[in-house]
């Protein structure tokens, strides 16, 4: 009867807050033994990491560091970064974990907006970071890592790492918390602040374990960037069946493979662009890894020959799809049983779809804004791809405009234009804002850029909307060729001609070195503006 | 800063009640086409099988059933009961799966004290539904599921699912309602109805997906019954990764040996007399399993003899521990990887623990009471196993006192008692009710009744204090023996004094058909009135 289920409440012993802080806890007692971090000399195991992460968390606790108080770290992946994971989350704070490919005045503009208590900084980056301070009028607090770099000239985080330790459990009063800010890359204006809470951070790390899967004995290359949604918040789910994370601060193909190989690597995450070197790269072993490496990849759709080289190299290459508002991957294209039966053209094209939900989030469903209802899913109509979970942001911080247009009717709107496939997976058509209206046909820009990367000679695609007489817009593709090549813009021309419908070949094609952010994302309004668009 | 941060809300968007439900509607998509069922020859897809559930739902709404409802079910391990879990929760009702080896008079007790508005009855156990309610005076709706016993003769199950179907998403509005009602054992006293809700459902199947794990392409046997802690909440995680779940009714020998065959099994869970009949039937194929199957055990720990005779089998048992109140197994035995320099013995012994606990539960700690304090970590000092966490119950249904004794001071007693080991494994010694007190030193009845199993003659055994003049107690053994074995008193005294202390010995061992509940459980109180204790 109603009432008396409802008369139970919650209390200590049956409701405990979401929180990867439990895992870290847990893995202390549970994998005390088995190794946690790798890097270089370094090796610990998960009791002396755990332990570790506690004298942090208490070093921070005595700078003052509490409930809400964003601390910001500048490094790459390095067992440091790592660690601050856990240990700025302990003190009731937030990790801000910025891109350290950016530009001192964005660096600066981060610093302030995210209020910012505290900057803790690899040697190599301190420069980059009093240039940003400088520039944004900020006089804060320093704590340098040592590493690779200059010897540090103030505050260590080797102090914090020999503090007096933190010993309350540590968990959130309340799962709904932030745990970390993570800036967009701001491909448009400033960037915004994304929030994640205690909640999604644990859902994220629970369904990444269970739908990866990451389980026992598994080893795990830290290649995926930390300050890209907290590595796709797979830090916070290493611990949950204790598996190894290894670290190279670059991931240099020559580094990666021999962290491979010493370190048995099972598992890593990492952009096309990352595979694609180690797929072309002089270094990589000539038998196939045995077993098989599990990959995750994400940022943009893998090209079909990416998928087929890696897959001759002995990597199971997962595509999955997520953006920073939502902890990153959101989307996996699982394969089905029934994918036995295609050709390796038929499965590259299968495999190359943004795919399906993590079973962490609900449906990840392609709408129809105007109607205000999801596309058939026949492949061929486009809407926007809309997700509702609970590995959705908290929101954007200072910015309630931008969080209220984000979450309009209760979904949060990704921006990618998509198609539904009757199989119920997802496939990107383009950025929503890059979507070419050429007389009165959506042309794709993804695609047209896909066809341009089959060309033995194209090193780098990109392909926006020139504005023309009679069409409204065609597609003009810029191109950067592989060293060496020859191909000249009717062959390339060409080449998209006879492959594709006549309104989405480019008709026009640019050599040039193609703009990209900081991150490597290729930034197209400056491809735009070179057309006078 | 602390107020910006909190400013940001909750919406559609970004927070979702926890339910099993949403791997339910995901699983429709995502594994549409992936096989859900299979029982003798019934065969449903994922999407075939959310179908259904969706019209048994519609059924269930039709007959009035809405939030807080409970719905009991008497059935064994058949498909219907397995939709149930979905179809009830999805109409915002309660399941109440009832044992069906239960005799009338408490089969009528649970029916009246659950509040129960209708009853789902496999045929064959018509007769005994209406002896209860008979004998409790009710006149509950029944709905007759149809499998080998007799035709129904009222509504059915099939009536059910072929209604309208229920097409709303079905997520409850709050995560902390109730889903499932499970009566304990009721070793003492009345059985106690132990109120499951969403959240804890949902996390215990993701947990158990991921730390188990039920990866991908996992077939499951359907062996532990669903009417004990809803079958682990297995029933709940096998549509994470779209397993496929095999019934066959009745957990015999030769329907498991068949079903392992026919459908490849990768994963069930038995207690370990299911076990023990398998390893020891005619029937166990003469070749190992392969690849290995993976089994998860609990109730007892497994005796060593298991252990080995299962590893010869090709099965990879874990050892899992829990109770009714925290919807089955909280801790697992997980093998460290520096297990591997053990001798057969020793392993045997490090992986009949409890083990450590499960990532979706905190620390399970074994606590002094009276110092409020964990017990030492020097598997000697006994105290009572505790535990906090998402999978502990809601709390005893009508029964406040009874809740608030089970959660005093924040955490859930479980009545065992349990010594820590070194490396933060839990080993139970007893129900702390069975302890044997004897000239001042513990006995655990576990410990003597472990070390009678290795005795070759015994079948089963049972040990429990006898009143003593000059020690207080000494314990007594209840033995059955092998069908044909003959050994003696005196036998099996000397047996267990060469290996054990001499005020662990049995000083009396009586031959005896041992008295069990109906779900199979030892009824020690039984042999304590047959001593006269």
């Amino acid at each position: 009867m109603r009432e008396h289920f409802e008369a139970l409440d919650q209390c200590a012993a049956n409701f405990v807050p979401l929180s990867p802080i439990s895992f870290l806890n847990r893995a202390a007692d549970v994998f005390a033994g088995e190794t946690a971090v790798v890097y270089g000399d370094q090796r610990r195991t998960w009791a002396e990491t755990a332990a570790r992460i506690r004298r942090v968390a208490g070093g921070l606790r005595a700078k003052g560091i509490g409930l809400g108080d964003t601390v910001s770290v500048i490094a790459p992946n390095i067992p440091e970064l790592f660690e601050l994971h856990y240990a700025v989350p302990l003190t009731g704070g937030v990790l801000g974990a910025i891109n350290t490919r950016l530009e001192p005045e964005t660096i600066g503009y981060i610093l302030e907006h995210s209020d910012s208590k505290l900057v803790i900084v690899d040697t190599e980056l301190r420069a980059l970071v009093d240039a940003a301070m400088a520039g944004a009028g900020l006089a804060l607090e320093v704590i340098e890592i040592a590493d690779t770099g200059p010897a540090p000239t103030g505050a260590t985080y080797d102090d914090l790492a020999t503090s007096k330790p933190l010993t309350e459990e540590g968990l959130p009063a309340d799962e709904w918390q932030a745990i970390a800010i993570n800036y967009t890359s701001g491909t448009s204006g400033r960037p915004k602040g994304v929030v994640y809470h205690h909640r999604g951070a644990y859902m994220m790390a629970m369904g990444t374990a269970a739908a990866w899967p990451l389980s026992y004995g598994a080893s795990y290359l830290s290649v995926v960037p930390m300050f890209h949604c907290n590595g796709w918040c797979h830090p916070w789910a290493t611990p949950i069946n204790g598996a190894k994370m290894v670290f190279t601060r670059v991931p240099e193909p020559a580094r990666l493979f021999e962290a491979i190989a010493q370190e048995k690597v099972t598992h890593f995450g990492a952009a096309p662009v990352v595979l694609q070197m180690m797929a072309e790269s002089d270094l990589a072993p000539s038998a196939p890894f045995d077993p098989p490496i599990n990959v995750f990849t994400a940022g943009a759709p893998p090209p079909p020959a990416i998928l087929e080289k890696t897959a001759a190299m002995g990597m199971e290459v997962m595509h999955v799809y997520g953006l920073t508002e939502t902890y990153g991957h959101i989307s996996q294209c699982i394969p089905q049983s029934n994918w036995a039966g295609l050709d390796a053209a038929g499965e590259a094209e299968a495999r190359a779809r943004q795919g399906v939900a993590f079973p962490m989030v609900e449906p990840v469903e392609v709408v129809d804004r105007e109607a205000d209802a999801p596309v058939p899913r026949d492949a061929e109509t486009q809407g926007e791809i809309a997700i509702r979970g609970n590995t959705v942001m908290k929101g954007y911080y200072k910015n309630p405009e931008a969080t209220a247009e984000a979450f309009k009717g209760g979904k949060f709107w990704s921006g990618d234009a998509a198609v539904m496939h009757d199989d119920a997976y997802v496939k990107i058509k383009d950025r929503l804002k890059d979507v070419i209206i050429s007389g009165g046909e959506n042309v794709s820009s993804v695609e047209v850029e896909g066809m341009l990367y089959r060309h033995p000679d194209v090193q780098t695609a990109a392909v926006v909307a020139e504005p023309h007489e009679k069409w409204g817009e065609v597609p003009c593709a810029f191109v950067e060729l592989r060293e060496g090549a020859t191909a000249s813009e009717d062959d390339i021309m060409t080449f998209c001609k006879e492959r594709l419908a006549g309104f989405k070949a480019p008709k026009r094609v640019v050599f040039t070195d193609i703009p990209k952010t900081s991150t490597g994302k290729i930034q197209k309004f400056k491809l735009r503006e070179m057309l006078g668009a």
